[in-house]
Formats: structure tokens, C-alpha cells, sequence
């Protein structure tokens, strides 16, 4: 398979905070967050491997920023690394102040997606060639991450995790 | 502040898969279960603080089975280690078939809460007493997890992050 | 078939009251709450039954409470008798103040559910055996209920409704 | 104050049965249909007082006929009877095939709603003036209704009910 | 086939503006009433078809009034002119003011729908006999407006537009 | 007030066609597209003016092809124009095929907004300074439109719409 490039999945999903997505204090939910991203990271999935997606573990999303209502909200996602078949998306998410235009990020999240055939078993997908140095500290980070969830799951022993274990040893 | 128990935020919500909430392979989207996580763990977050609880971070979510249309879920959520001004909160999916009633387990997710003012300013919450072994156990993970959480952020040295560490080095 | 207990069927549904199912005084509107205990009380008629349930009648509701944004609300419905096809619903709705955490009763329903094969045909349904004081009063009163209801669509000649007849003639 | 018509309250209110509305039988759920047949009898209500109303009761629901997804409903809403502070509405549901245009009804159902200030303080209401025959059948059988719903609350003695106690008497 | 007058196709669709559906004004969203106004004109173009009806062009909508949240909105909509397989309809909204009963008119709109069968292949639709002078004059100029749409859309000579042109040359 | 370029504009909603958005034949519901539009829409108007936005008309919407469920659908918004107080939005939707990844214009649409300040008078907004070939045929024909809407509105003589009474007498 043809190895694809992050732009090739990037997906953009600019929207409003409406209120019927806010909290007690007026800001964005973070469950509401929460499936904005998963749509998002959804589309790049599937853009990488045109095939349906299916969502297989969030890795670590942090709430840094609050988002207030009625603020402009744009979802960044793209496929970070692929495995055999499974595909890391790294999402940023951008918020937009109303008046002065000023953009700051609000968060950034890890989801997993497996791609699936028709009767939902896992599929192959084509492997990513990142480009910026950005995307390739992500690419080699993704390994890492890959380690410490197996590691987490009693799927892989810690000793096997080298790139991981590298970073507490040393 | 007095001690609280896991059974004191315990948060049962069950409710049904609707037609609006699937993919296309006709199973419960990823993201409408990360929303209805956050709604239960808010609430137990909510019910050990008695404060306004905003979404800190989604440590990690797994998701191992598919929940078809129709089905009947039940997110279970419980504070599972109370910090200084933020909880742990460990949730449970169980899924029941529509016809047999046999309940499986779906998948399983940890988020982290803060407790906050009416202006938004972290504020303090009980401790946790746990009581059963698995809330025992959980209570002595949740440690190990708020440490990498820390490293993976950069606020933490790895080599004080004593429990962490141990798994790696032994 | 074997009778079932009111456990065996009871459900609990907890959930926030979103901005998005308020009123103009910013309370939960009755048709939201009257939508979710059709769900749940749908639940624990398949839980009894192990079938499809369809919504027969809503027997009557009393809002005495209203029910603030933001408030936490728990729906609890169980089977309260058996008939040969259907199944009468007791569903309890129970507020948490936000702060204090004290839990009061904001209203009660009864609905009827039928159980139906897969073409939609009325299917029988296993028997319930009450078990708690509580759990016997409202067995016995869902009979007057059925009694009533018949009555008031000219399906029984009052004559007929015993225990009914019994309130007014004593 | 001048009394009003149930013409003068009346609301229609016709719209499809989306997919997201719809029950494992792809027919409109019943709790669907009890949000919007409480939108349209506040609305009636409104019409009829020119103030806040809340829901204050749901007497009795009927589903006797289910509703294919796809079909074009029409909730029906008039006062039927006005009391102190309170307003019995009486709704009519009807249901038109999409191909036919055949008109079915599909059920009916009688809210109680209370006018209230903006404190939530209830208030006086205009009477009713029934016209036509149906108006007027149902303007009488909405004393029994309130006498039956006095009873079953305990509010008021069976001997009391002159009207409802006629029934089971005679 | 028999000839349909606008009566027959008439949609009366009255609803409340809830919160969800609300801008940062607290006026109902332009978008929420563009949806609301194709769910009517669909079952209007329906009603007058007896066929699967969709959306084929939004010719005109102007905003000229913003609807406050909490009003009753009331959208009627009615076929205005029957061409060989679409129809235009004419949509008019009225608002009408919470507390004083008054209704004025919000805003109007034209929608043309075409009848399909069940591949999606347009269909014939009865031809619109005009009864009231309103309905006469909407019916004329729904001519000048589909030979305005032609010509905007390269498919007609100006020249040709006969009734249109007159507007510009007299 | 310092020009802009549609670029300065340019929003892009990536998001999918979920089942609670689409018609009996499985398609994007026009209105629900009509929706997202307005969303898209109204914030390119907010980033060209950052001001609040609220929608002043739809000028024409075509709905060439159908979308069928589950298709990614791109909603492209910029300014195309801008008058005193208020702005001409192009908005031209794209449809990516699931598996193919093939890119087709599913249809385009022209929205008018206007900036308004927090009491909701309208505002003035910067020019808007054109650049591609493409930008620049829209900006003129952005012209025709806005005298073509005030002649249709009875606003402007027909013999003063210049520009637009060209197209017809030459």
C-alpha cells in the first residue's frame, strides 16, 4: 500500500458553541468535546484508509481551556502513525475569541481508530510518511504511547517496551 | 473534611441505545459513549465534592466491544482516589442483551475532575476511604496513573515518580 | 413462567438537566421528563419481560415539583404488577440539590407497557411477585388502576369494577 | 375576566416523524410523542391564560395505534376546561398516510396545566365557554376527571365527588 | 389529474422556541428556522403530491424579524404553484407575543420541492388551482420567479423570460 | 476600516451525514443542510466583521445531488462581498464518497448576513478586497444579487438596477 502523508487525512471541523452543548458555568461540555473530536478523528481515519472506522481507545485528552459559549470552535485531526491496522490521530483544537479574532489552542487529544471491513474485522491500512518536524516528533512519539498502552493492558511486558523503559532508566 | 466512600458518588445511568446515536455499522458511536461517561462521572464527581465538577482529562478509554442498537446500557461511575482539589473518577459500561438479560461488560474509563467555585477556582475536596479490594486496587493505581500523567506532561521528573518507576526498573 | 421480583426489573436512570430541556422559569420541562420515564420505565418492562415493549398508557403523572437546570435527577421505575400481555410501571423521580446533596421526591408515574413478538403481537409476560410492604400496596392498587381504566373506556360496566366500586360505596 | 372558546386556544401542530424519534419497531416512541403533545397543550394553554404555564399533570394517555416513522403527525390542543388557576387540555393526535392522505386518529390524552407569575406563584385564569357539542361533552366529563384526581390524591372524600360517584352508584 | 387547491396542501406547524435553538442574541437561529420551514413546506408539497417529496431550491427567505426565545412561532405552508414534477411553496411565519396574544408576521419564504418515486425518479405532480386573490397573486408570480431561477442558472435566454422581462424593459 | 480577502473568511465544517439527519431515502435532510449552512455562514461573517452576526436573508439555494447518509460532507463559507452593514457569504458544499475519497460539489447557496452591536443595531464592516478569478466574478456578480433583492422587494426602481437591467435589454 501507498504510504499517505498527514495532509492527507487532515480534517477541519470549525463550529459554534451553541447552547445547548454548555455546563453550569456557560462553557463547552467536555463530553460534548469529547464527540466533536471523535467525529473529527473519525473522517481522518477514514480518509487514511477508506474503509469504516470504528473507535478504539482514547489515549489522553486534557481539558486545559474552557470554552465559553458562544465561541468558535475548530477541531483539528490527522492521522499521527498507522499500525497493521489500527491508526493514531493526533486532534488539536483551536478556540476563536468573538471579537478580536485571536486564536488560542483550548486542548489536544489521542484517539485510536481501527479500520473494519463490512462485517467488522479488522483491515489493513496504508502506512503514514510524516513531513513537518511536528509531525514527526508525533510519528515518534506515537511508538511510545503504542508501548505504554500494551504495557497498561498486561499485553506487553515493560522490559520489551525499550523505547519506553527509556525514559525511566536512563 | 470526612472521608468519603466509592458507594457515596456511586452513579448508576442506564438508558437505551437510540436510533440517532449509531455509526453505520449500526452500533453505538465512540463519541455519544465518551459524552454519556462525562455526564455519570460529572455526577459522582459532583456527589463527593458537593461542588461544581468541570472534565480535567480523559486518562484513558478503551473500546473492546461494539454496542449495538437497541441495547441496553449502564454507565457506572465512582470517585475512585480524591487529590487536593481534583478525583479520579473509575467507570464501568455494562451492556445487556435485549433478549437473554445477560450483562457484559463493554468497556471501561477513567477521567479526572476538578472541583471549582462559582468563579472557577479549583477548590478543595474530601479524601477518599475506599472499601472493597477492587476499590482498593483502583485507589493504589490511581496513584501511579496521576504520576504519568505528570511525566507524559512534563511536570514531573521520571525518576520521582517513585511507584511509576518501580514497574519499569524492577 | 416463573414470577419476577420488582428488583428484578428495577432501573435507575441519573442525569443532569441540561440548558437544553429547561423552561422559560428554567426548570426541566415536563415533556423531557415525561420522554425519559418512557425510556426507563421501557426497561424495566423488557427486564421483566426479556421482550419489545410498546408504551399502552400513561396512567397519570403528578408534577408537584418543579426541577431546576442543572439539578441531578434520578428516574427509578419497576414493574408494579403483571398482567397477561402487560405490565403496569411505578416510577419514583427523585432531586439532588446540587449542593446539599439531600434527595427529595419531585413526582411519581404509572404507565402501562405491552409486551409484543417481533411483528408486533401481544405477547404474554411472567407474573410479578411483590416483596416489600411498599412493593404489596402498590400490586393491590394496580388492580383498582386496570379497574379504573377500563371503566373510563367503557370497556368494564362500573358494576363490575369490586374493588373499585368499593371506594365510593362504603 | 371574559371567558374563552376552546377555539381561542387551539394549536395544530403538524410535523414528521424523524429517524432519531423512532423505537427498535421504527414506530414513534411514546415518549417522543409525550414531549411534543406537552409543547403543544402549554402552547394552548398559554393562548388561553397570556401567561407562563407549567405542566401540572398528565391524567390519562392512550397509545392505541403506533406511528410509522416517516408519517405526518398532527398534535391538536384546546382548552377543555378552565378552573381556579388550572386548565384541563384535551389532545387530540391524529395521523395522515403518507400516501393516501388518508386521516386516522392515532390517540388522545388530557394534561393539566397551572398558569404562574414569573415568581412561579399561580394565578387566575379566564373561564371557558365550550360551543360545539364535543366541546361541550368533554367541558363535563373534565369535572368527574378533577374529582376522580381529587380522590386518588386523597384531597377529597369519595362522598364527596357527587358527579364521579354517580357512576358507581346508579 | 384533478386539479388541488392551496387549502389542500396547507401545514400548519406551531411550536415553541426552546433554548437549544437559540444565537448569543437569544433569537432563534436563522438556521433552526430554515429547517423547521423545510420540514412544513415538505409535508405541504407532500400533501398536495401523495408522493415522497425533496428539497430542490431555497429561492428566497429574508429575516426581516428576529424571534425571541420562548415565543410560540407558527410556520404555514401551502403550495403556491404546481409546475410538471416540482412544486413552489409559499411559507409564511407569524410570532405571537407571549403575554399579549398579538401575532405579526415574522418573516415568509419560497421553497420549491419535486416530487419523486421510490428510486428518486421525478414524478407528476395535480396542477394548483388559486382560490383567494393572495393565492392568485403568489401563483402569477411563481412564474416570474422559475423563469428568474432558469436565467440565473444559464438555462433560459433573458430574451425568453417573456413575463419577467417586462419588469425591466417597460 | 482596513480591507480583508475571502481567505481572512474562509470557514471549513467537515462533519458526516449521522442517521438523525436524513430523509426516508437515507439522504441529508435539505432543511438539516439548510442548518449547517447558516452555522458556516454566520461565522465567516463573524471573522470578516468580529462583530455578532445575525442572518439577513438566503438569497438561493440549489440542491443539485443528494447526500447519502454517512458521506463527509465539507461546508465552505467566505465572504463574497460586503456593503455598509452587511456581508454576501458564498457557500459552496462538497461531498467526499466513503471509499473512493472522491471529491463532488454537492451544491452552493448565498447567505446575507449583517453585524450588529449588543442592542442588535447594525454596525458597519470592512470592504472586502477580492484576489482569485474566481473571487472576483462573484464579487461583481454579488452586485446584480443585492439589486435584483431590492427590486424584488420593491425597494429600487427596475430602471435603476443598472447592472442587473443589462442582462435583460441587451
Amino acid at each position: 500500500m501507498r504510504p499517505k502523508t498527514p495532509n492527507d487525512s487532515r480534517t477541519l471541523m470549525t463550529d459554534m458553541v451553541l447552547p445547548s452543548e454548555t455546563n453550569p458555568l456557560n462553557n463547552l461540555f467536555g463530553g460534548e468535546l469529547l464527540a466533536r473530536m471523535d467525529r473529527a478523528a473519525s473522517i481522518a481515519a477514514r480518509r487514511h484508509s477508506r474503509r469504516i472506522t470504528v473507535t478504539a481507545s482514547v489515549n489522553h485528552v486534557a481539558f486545559n481551556r474552557s470554552v465559553p459559549l458562544g465561541s468558535v470552535v475548530t477541531v483539528e485531526a490527522a492521522v499521527s502513525r498507522a499500525f497493521k491496522t489500527s491508526m493514531e490521530i493526533f486532534i488539536d483544537v483551536w478556540m476563536e475569541d468573538r471579537f478580536t479574532g485571536e486564536r488560542t489552542k483550548a486542548n489536544e487529544a489521542i484517539y485510536t481508530f481501527v479500520a473494519v471491513d463490512d462485517t467488522g474485522i479488522p483491515t489493513e491500512v496504508p502506512p503514514l510518511q510524516p513531513e513537518t518536524d511536528l509531525e514527526k516528533e508525533r510519528f515518534a512519539a506515537a511508538l511510545r504511547r503504542k508501548q505504554l498502552s500494551l504495557v497498561l493492558a498486561g499485553k506487553m511486558k515493560p522490559s520489551d517496551a525499550t523505547e519506553l523503559r527509556a525514559l525511566f532508566t536512563s
